[in-house]
């Protein structure tokens, strides 16, 4: 079988970090990458280590024309006393299996991608920043390589992992967003791939994204795509709504992702006794609870941001201003305590952070 | 603005070519390919023929990650007389422009792209076969080459056209396939892709072929994803049905394909004063149709095959079998009237195909 030895080749040419204060998101990249091939005959072979470099491929590729493609996000922390952590990767890699299963792409042994994951990071743990609110964003990904114009799977496929330091998602820290409510677009649909972390989601959605940026909102709710009706997702994250004392999420019906802040968020609440259910939830019951005053908060949760709260929701028409447009004060709590948990600068009673031992050398 | 001359660079190290009976589907490619760039401030520039070679990006080009794509699929025939021709390719391009509309990517000159194709033709004409049922398959694509892990329309893309010449698409001529009804797996559903010439379409569709193809199906019927009631294509083509002497298809309904073999057909059949309806199909309707005696034929149609006649539906448990497994009258019509339009055996009272001057060396 394939030889799970990770071979590494450092760079000898490395390219100057930025300071803290000029990170952006996913703009700049460390000095290696990690990268491993699929055949047919040889399964995913040849892990490794190697300087950060382009992509060369036959422009007949899949990857290029039918979007046979899949990803996943996770985020490295430096704490305090400069130990470097990872927050649930196991979930990433056991996801990003998920979503090979309906890609139609072969699996992947997770232990090995971890490995190769901590390898990239102790290789490259000088890129991981310390500052409040940075960190160094991980980005695993598939992408089908068989020159072939057919439609069917791949026979070969490269799964990497590149890493790229960020600075705060939202630069003055967390602030309420104004959302549209989608009423044209749809992202998924029950028998399509929205459970699925591919391609083909995102660039499905820009458009509406577009159309929503145009009316001053930043991001799009998206309703379920058979009843027009029932809350699905926020932009790319999942969300949750805080409605007379009790925490509601949609519940995970075959067209939404699921998120790996939202399971956190729901373990923390159970664990802090704050009612929580996961249920189908109509737009039109926010807008009720609003006019009854029942609708205390709302907020959308995923990697990138961790939390990022609700102000204001627009559908057509309509409008709704939550808790006066300010941070709710359980959407402060979770961030603090899961942004503190993933620093290590509080405790993590769920066993979710997972140190990168890097006091070897190569 | 930008300078539209296209620039060749000839390959001075040219593959040997296949010899027509060898020829497969898309997986040999000619010596030359047609690339274009896009950027924010030049806008579609450097439109230039050079040697087929690979692609080299940068791995957090977002092609890899977001899958922004789209594409094309046409055709160039060798004439007994040695003209080549090439079959409605404005409408190729029209429709790559419409799927650019819905991913957010940036109109391109049409007349240009023609202009590009027609050129890679002139340079690669020795690479277009002559025998019954080969061509030139052409393959227009454009994908999002901005190095950025942010979910946002690129802002930077590269258009490019590559040609692989093909056999037949079925080698022993059109023979009736047998397709799956799906009932698990959706296609695409009204306010998503299904539109669109997009990879995620393409990459969604695997997972339901490879289940049709363990139970002996060759493709599989989607219904819509809403109602799963009303029949949307089959595989990655367009479907028609002759009830009762009439032919129906599909009404463009925001998430089927609009096919340029499907309008072709619809105009020949009103040419030919065969009745011929778009509208909503129920597969009920179907299995009815069969059961009084009143289905006549089923076949899809495409760029690849042209017309794929159907000889059994599997729905569940329930199965029907058409014109007893036979290729139909009309599918056999359609079949040779439409090779032979393209081929330029027979007369073009429609002025669908249009020559490439060869006759002038670059």
């Amino acid at each position: 079988m394939t030889n799970n030895t990770i071979e590494v080749t450092l760079n000898g040419d490395k390219k100057q970090k930025p300071q803290d204060k000029e990170l952006q998101f996913g703009k700049t990249f460390t000095d290696h990458m990690f990268i491993m091939d699929y055949s047919e005959e040889q399964g995913w072979h040849d892990p490794r280590v190697i300087p950060y470099q382009p992509i060369s491929l036959d422009p007949a590729c899949m990857v290029f024309h039918y979007g046979q493609t899949v990803f996943e996000g996770l985020k490295a922390y430096r704490t305090k006393d400069n130990r470097i952590l990872l927050f649930r990767p196991e979930k990433n890699f056991e996801r990003l299996n998920q979503s090979n299963d309906r890609m139609c792409i072969p699996h992947f042994d997770e232990e090995l991608a971890l490995q190769g994951l901590e390898k990239l990071i102790e290789i490259d743990k000088d890129w991981v920043p310390q500052s409040e609110g940075t960190s160094l964003y991980i980005r695993p990904f598939i992408i089908a390589t068989e020159p072939f114009l057919g439609v069917h799977p791949s026979d070969r496929y490269q799964f990497i992992i590149i890493a790229s330091p960020v600075g705060a998602y939202y630069k003055e820290g967390i602030n309420p967003v104004k959302i549209a409510v989608e009423n044209e677009y749809v992202r998924a649909v029950k028998g399509g791939t929205g459970t699925a972390k591919t391609g083909g989601n995102y660039s499905s959605s820009l458009k509406a994204q577009e159309v929503a940026n145009e009316s001053g909102c930043s991001q799009v709710l998206w309703l379920d795509g058979v009843e027009r009706k029932y809350v699905e997702e926020v932009g790319a994250m999942n969300v949750f709504f805080k409605i007379n004392g009790e925490v509601v999420t949609p519940i995970l019906n075959g067209s939404i992702l699921p998120g790996i802040t939202r399971a956190s968020i729901i373990e923390l609440l159970k664990h802090w006794n704050i009612p929580v259910s996961e249920r189908r939830v109509a737009m039109e019951e926010i807008f009720e609870a609003h006019a009854n005053g029942k609708l205390e908060e709302a907020f959308g949760t995923g990697t990138a941001a961790v939390i990022s709260p609700i102000g204001e929701f627009v559908w057509g028409s309509r409008k709704i201003v939550l808790n006066e447009g300010k941070t709710g004060e359980l959407s402060q709590k979770l961030y603090d305590t899961l942004t503190g948990i993933q620093n290590g600068i509080i405790d993590d009673p769920f066993n979710w952070v997972r140190e990168v031992e890097t006091h070897t050398l190569v």
